[in-house]
């Protein structure tokens, strides 16, 4: 029953989305560019980030959280860089329009980067390092997020869950494209288990004391009161495993988000009951051409990708994949017989539209 | 026994290396940057990457396969970008001087990125991320290494252990200083377990069904002939702790390292009994002073730093501690009172300079 999936033509998605930020007072332009990242997600096979979240948006547009249009303000610029203050617009069309620009940079100067601050959530942070590959560019694109992660050693949340992505053309494989969270797992992954009453498994979360967190119920509380306790870094529990590797990659976005563009970084970004947080994101492009013909960029990207997708599995598995090759497979699929909702996001969305006068998409089909 | 130290004035390290490197054909100039690297890892207490491995450069210089002061070529270089074939040199030497063009290049151009190909061991990636600070900038370091890393859910090295540094400027703080590999550990563990005869914990590393490995002799054996299995990826197995993550990692620092400079990347690049892989490296620099005022961004990480310092330790530990920390608190206690290094390391650094005729260093004291 709650796997129960309905499948929605993506367009038809993306323009429900539209209309209902459109009625919240989001300009045609901005609210076009934010449903469209935020059906990538679902098309990608990244639910959590899909439209799954699309009450959390509407939310952030009554309350105020998220301004619909705040007018975009460039702090500083030159032909290698950008810090914009988004003025707590969505994250997405901000960020669209900042890697643009990022990329046009790039273009002249070889490479270029850019902070975005005051801004909210923006969504799947591989969908900006992918607009890099058209002009052969390698992209780059990270947020901060609320402090949920616990440094290794430590029983105190200090860092966000801090995703990465990083993408890099190719000529007949789909691009590598790596995004990933910089703690072992995200909130989203504790709250399932949490809603089964399942017990967690060592490595993902400390509670308060620092000792591995058993029962998520608790671990939730005392993290969201900051009583101590949160997720582990990428590596998990103390050194044994690489944990200070992750704490560590964990740090570096939150610099190159938060400290770059002059923002709030570590504990400084939290949400509350009745808002999130204002994050900061950084995107950045670099230039193949500059080192070496593209075309043969792709063609060694190719091999590379072919080898690791066409090597042996281990016993037990069926194949290897790269990153991004699952995501971008989906999509094709997806594209072609419509975009997986589970029917309560279905319901939750209707029930917006609903709110909102705005008539649900029609489902292609129940399964 | 094993673990008797003796300490040796840094300096005198030094220049007892830059003798050996001198006497087997590298000028007094490159040999002084080789040295220099090679005992930093020892002052920085990372033995694994320090004078420990004199021999393998002895036996490397000795045989052809780091060549004596290769001239290095530029094959590309850009206001933006550099590439530079190292021609079998040494890692260390000509890795120092790319650094330094990147950071020029970096002054005018806001950032630039560089790539070394046919190259060495580096020793430790660090120590080139660090070089960034003085000219307030933000450092990044890479290399590939011979393959030993599993792709998740395979059971063939496809990738090595791939390191990435990343070191950002602070004020009265140290300076955070991220260098990892991205493999959950390296080879040098696991030889650690297969001399003490003991099994080896799950998450490390897979044999040749891609099953965790708990032999550690046989896995070396298998790896090595690559009969199959070998390192798992930061996050360990499957993807339940985020596997696939470091995965990425890796395979994006062989991206940034093999396939932008044109060189061998994946499985191409191995060691064999007679001699080890070129390698391929990868340097950046962004300018800080495009983005915000240094001097603030300098105070920012103070706090960030401080804030990650303080914050309180898990029951059971006593301090947390930020990536850069213990080896800069090393360092300052190892320039004062000498550098350590295992009895064992002694000994075989003296039996070279007892075959090449270059006096050993005293020790300062034996504990």
């Amino acid at each position: 029953m709650e796997h129960e999936e309905v499948r929605i033509q993506r367009h038809s998605l993306e323009d429900f989305c539209r209309k209902i930020f459109q009625q919240l007072g989001v300009s045609e332009e901005n609210a076009a560019t934010a449903s469209e990242v935020l059906v990538a997600a679902d098309a990608w096979g990244i639910p959590s980030h899909g439209t799954g979240r699309l009450w959390r948006y509407v939310n952030g547009l009554k309350s105020g959280q998220m301004l619909p249009d705040a007018p975009f303000e460039i702090l500083r610029e030159t032909p290698a860089s950008l810090v914009i203050n988004a003025n707590g617009a969505m994250g997405a069309p901000v960020s669209v329009r900042a890697m643009n620009m990022i990329i046009d940079k790039a273009k002249t100067n070889g490479s270029a980067f850019g902070c975005v601050r005051g801004s909210n959530h923006f969504g799947i942070a591989g969908y900006y390092a992918k607009m890099a590959l058209n002009a052969n560019m390698i992209g780059i694109a990270m947020t901060n997020t609320a402090a949920l992660g616990v440094p290794t050693f430590g029983r105190q949340v200090m860092f966000g869950t801090n995703p990465l992505a990083f993408a890099a053309p190719a000529d007949k494989e789909v691009a590598f494209l790596l995004d990933m969270s910089t703690t072992v797992v995200t909130r989203g992954k504790v709250e399932v288990y949490e809603r089964l009453d399942k017990e967690l498994p060592d490595g993902w979360a400390v509670d308060k004391t620092g000792r591995p967190a058993k029962d998520a119920r608790s671990m939730l509380d005392d993290m969201q009161n900051r009583v101590g306790g949160g997720l582990l870094p990428l590596g998990g529990m103390g050194k044994a495993f690489g944990g200070h590797k992750g704490f560590g990659l964990a740090v570096m976005v939150d610099i190159l988000t938060g400290v770059l563009s002059g923002a709030s970084f570590g504990q400084g970004v939290f949400d509350t009951e009745e808002s999130s947080a204002r994050v900061s994101h950084f995107f950045g492009a670099i230039d193949i051409s500059r080192f070496r013909d593209p075309d043969d960029f792709r063609r060694d990207m190719d091999d590379m990708l072919r080898e690791i997708r066409r090597s042996p599995p281990a016993e037990g598995e069926e194949q290897v994949y790269f990153a991004g090759l699952p995501e971008m497979e989906k999509e094709r699929e997806n594209n072609r017989i419509g975009v997986p909702l589970l029917k309560k996001t279905y319901e939750g969305i209707c029930a917006i539209g609903k709110e909102q006068g705005i008539q649900c998409p029609e489902p292609i089909s129940i399964s």
